[in-house]
C-alpha cells in the first residue's frame, strides 16, 4: 500500500517523515493509552472550557475515559461539556477506536476524581495552581514509573497512540514551554473559539515569577520545570513515550500540549524523537489563534499528522460547533482517527468516523447523557 | 508443529484438550498478568509461608511484582522468602518471562502495600480475616471492573497468562470451594512441605460458621461466597478470565487456588470455560499432600498443563528446597514457564529456564537480595 491511499490524514509538517511514519504504522495494531490528570490551574475562571464550570473540570478526565471504555460516563450524569454545552472530543475518540477495535488503557497521572473503570496508577497527585510556583509533586517518581510502563507496553503493541485529558493543559504547556526556552507566546491553542491568550500569559507570568524562573532558564531540566509550573500528565506522558519509543513508534495524540511533551521528551532522551509523530485534528492545524507548526519547528523535526475530520454538515449543533472553533482536540481524538484509518489501511474512512460519531451522539442524547 | 515437540510441558489432565490448548497458544504472543492482594487471614500463624513472618506477608505481593518488572524488589530489601528462607517463585516467573520477552501487567486487587511499579487499580481493598465471616468488600465492583479489563486485554494479546500473589490463598480457596460445594478437604496445596491441613480446616470451619454458610450453600452465588470467606484476588482474577476468555485463550497460572477461580468463573459464565487451561508446576501435580486433579474433576473438564521444572541438581539449596516440597508454585511460575516454551515453539526449554533461574538467583545473592 502507498500511504497516499490513506486519504483523511493530512501531512501537515515534515511531510516526508510523516509519510514514513504512516508507512510504519499502516496495518499495524496499536494500543491507545489515555493519560488523565487534574489541576487547580484549570479552576481559574476562564482558563479551561473542559467542563461546564471550573469546578466540574475535576470530573472531566474521569468521565472522558469512562466514556472511552464503557460508552457512557459514570462519575457524572452527562458527558463532559464546555460552558456552552459542546460535548467532549472523547466522543470522536470513542467512535474511532470502536470502529477499528483498538484497545484502550487508562493511565492515572494524578486525577482528583478517579474513573469507575480499571486504570493504571503511577502514584501521581493532582496539580496545584501554577501561580504557586510549585505545581506538581513526585515528578521524577511518576516519570520513572511511566517509563517502565512504556517499556512493558512496547512489548505488547505494534505502536502506541497516547492521548490525554487534563483541563487547563494548554496553560501549563505554555508555562513549561517558556521555562524550557520555546517561544510559545500566542501559539498554544484553546478549547474556546476565542483563545484567551492574555489571561493565559498573565497566569503563566505569575507562575514563572513565583517559581523564580526566566525564559529558557530550565532548558536542560524539564522535570524541574514540570514540578514548578507544569501539570501531572506531563511526566507520565513523557515517561511512556521515552519508555516505548525506544522500540516502537509512538503517535503523540493531541494539540499544542504535545509540543510541551515533545520538548520534555527531547531533553530527557533525544534518541527516541525519530520514532515520534504528533497526531492531531484539522481544527488544530487550521486554527488561526494558535501555531502548532511554529512550536514544533522550534523543538524537533517531528512530523505532524492531522485527521481531516469535518463536522460542518452534521445534524447536531454540538458537533457543528467544532467548525466554529470550539473544543478542537482532546482525549487523543485526532490520533485515534488517524490510527483507525491506518490500522484498517483506509478501510475505515474519515466519513465512517463522522457517521459513527453522529450515531454515538444520538445514542448519548437519547440516554440523556448529552 | 506438533505440540508433542513441546517437551517440558506435561499434559496432566484432560490430555486431548490440553494438547488442543497448547496448539492454540504455540507461537502466539501472550501478556502475563499478575493479580496481587493481601489478607489478614495470611497473618494467622502457620497459615502462610509466603513471607519470613506472618506480618511480612503483607509485603510479599508488592515485592513479587517489583521483582517481575524491575528485576529487584523495592518495598523490602530482599526478595520474599519463606520462614525457612526459601525464595519466592517469582524468580522462576521473572526468568521465564525475560527469556521469552513476555510483557507483564500488574493488577492490584487489594494489596495493603502497593508496589513501586505501575499497576492497574480495580478499586479493591485488602481482605479481612475470614474467621470474621465477612472477608472482602466491594466484590461485585471489582469483578465488573476486572471483566472490563479482561475485555480490553483480549484485544491486545493473543492469549493471557494470569498469575497471582496472595499469601494464604489456598486457605481462602478452601473456604470458597466448600461454600460452593466442591469437596476440597485435604486437597488444597501449601507452600510448606508439611501441608497444615488441620489448621486450614479449623480456620475455614470457623469462617463458614461465622458466615452462617454450609457446604455447597452458595453454589450459585460465587461473588457472595467471596465476600464472606474469600480473598480480594478472586473477583479480580475471575473477572479478567471472564472478560478475556470470551475472545482469547486464558492460561490460569497457579496451583490449587486456580480450582476456586475456575469454580467461580464457571458459575458466572460457563461459556468461557472451554477457552481455559490451568498451567502449573510439576511440584503441584506430583504433590502428595494435595490433589489438583481431584478438585478440577469436580468442577469442569479443563486441562491441567504442568511445567516439568526440576531443581534437584541446582547449586543453590534455596532452589533444591523446591524438590523437598517448599513453595511449589506461585506468581504464575508454572504458567510463565509453559508460555515461554510455547511462545518460542520450544526454542526455550525447561533447562534454559532453570539455567536462567540459577543466573538470576546468583545475581540476587550478590546484590544481597537473597
Amino acid at each position: 500500500m502507498h500511504p497516499k491511499e490513506l486519504t483523511g490524514i493530512m501531512l501537515f509538517h515534515e511531510e516526508e517523515r510523516g509519510r514514513e511514519f504512516l508507512e510504519k504504522i499502516t496495518g499495524k495494531k496499536p494500543v491507545f493509552v489515555c493519560v488523565i490528570g487534574t489541576t487547580d490551574t484549570a479552576k481559574i475562571p476562564g482558563i479551561s472550557a473542559a467542563g461546564k464550570t471550573p469546578e466540574l473540570t475535576e470530573y472531566t478526565p474521569a468521565a472522558d475515559v469512562e466514556l472511552l471504555i464503557l460508552g457512557r460516563c459514570k462519575c457524572i450524569d452527562t458527558v463532559p461539556v464546555t460552558p456552552e454545552g459542546i460535548p467532549t472530543p472523547a466522543i470522536i475518540t470513542l467512535s474511532a477506536l470502536r470502529l477499528a477495535h483498538i484497545p484502550v488503557l487508562v493511565v492515572d497521572a494524578g486525577a482528583r476524581i478517579k474513573p469507575q473503570v480499571p486504570f493504571i496508577s503511577l502514584g501521581g497527585f493532582p496539580g496545584k495552581d501554577i501561580r504557586s510556583g510549585s505545581a506538581v509533586v513526585n515528578v521524577e517518581e511518576v516519570f520513572l514509573k511511566a517509563k517502565v510502563l512504556g517499556e512493558q507496553l512496547s512489548m505488547i503493541a505494534d505502536y502506541l497512540v497516547v492521548g490525554e485529558s487534563i483541563p487547563g493543559g494548554t496553560t501549563t504547556a505554555l508555562a513549561v514551554l517558556l521555562a524550557l526556552g520555546v517561544n510559545a507566546r500566542g501559539k498554544v491553542s484553546s478549547s474556546m473559539p476565542h483563545n484567551p491568550h492574555d489571561l493565559k500569559i498573565r497566569v503563566v507570568e505569575q507562575a514563572l515569577k513565583a517559581a523564580g524562573v526566566s525564559f529558557g532558564q530550565l532548558g536542560n531540566n524539564p522535570l524541574k520545570a514540570i514540578s514548578l509550573v507544569g501539570d501531572p500528565v506531563m511526566p507520565a506522558f513523557a515517561g511512556i513515550v521515552v519508555g516505548a519509543a525506544k522500540r516502537i513508534p509512538v503517535l503523540m495524540a493531541g494539540g499544542t500540549q504535545m509540543c510541551a511533551i515533545l520538548k520534555i521528551v527531547k531533553e530527557l532522551d533525544e534518541s527516541v524523537v525519530e520514532n515520534i509523530a504528533i497526531g492531531t485534528t484539522r481544527w488544530i492545524v487550521h486554527d488561526k489563534t494558535s501555531d502548532i507548526k511554529g512550536l514544533v519547528e522550534q523543538i524537533a523535526d517531528v512530523p505532524i499528522l492531522a485527521a481531516n475530520i469535518d463536522f460542518s454538515k452534521s445534524r447536531f449543533d454540538g458537533l457543528r460547533a467544532y467548525e466554529r472553533g470550539a473544543v478542537k482536540e482532546g482525549v487523543g481524538a485526532g490520533g485515534a482517527v488517524i490510527s483507525a484509518i491506518a490500522k484498517t489501511r483506509g478501510g475505515i474512512t474519515v466519513d465512517d468516523v463522522v457517521r459513527e460519531v453522529e450515531k454515538n451522539y444520538e445514542l448519548l442524547l437519547k440516554r440523556g447523557q448529552i
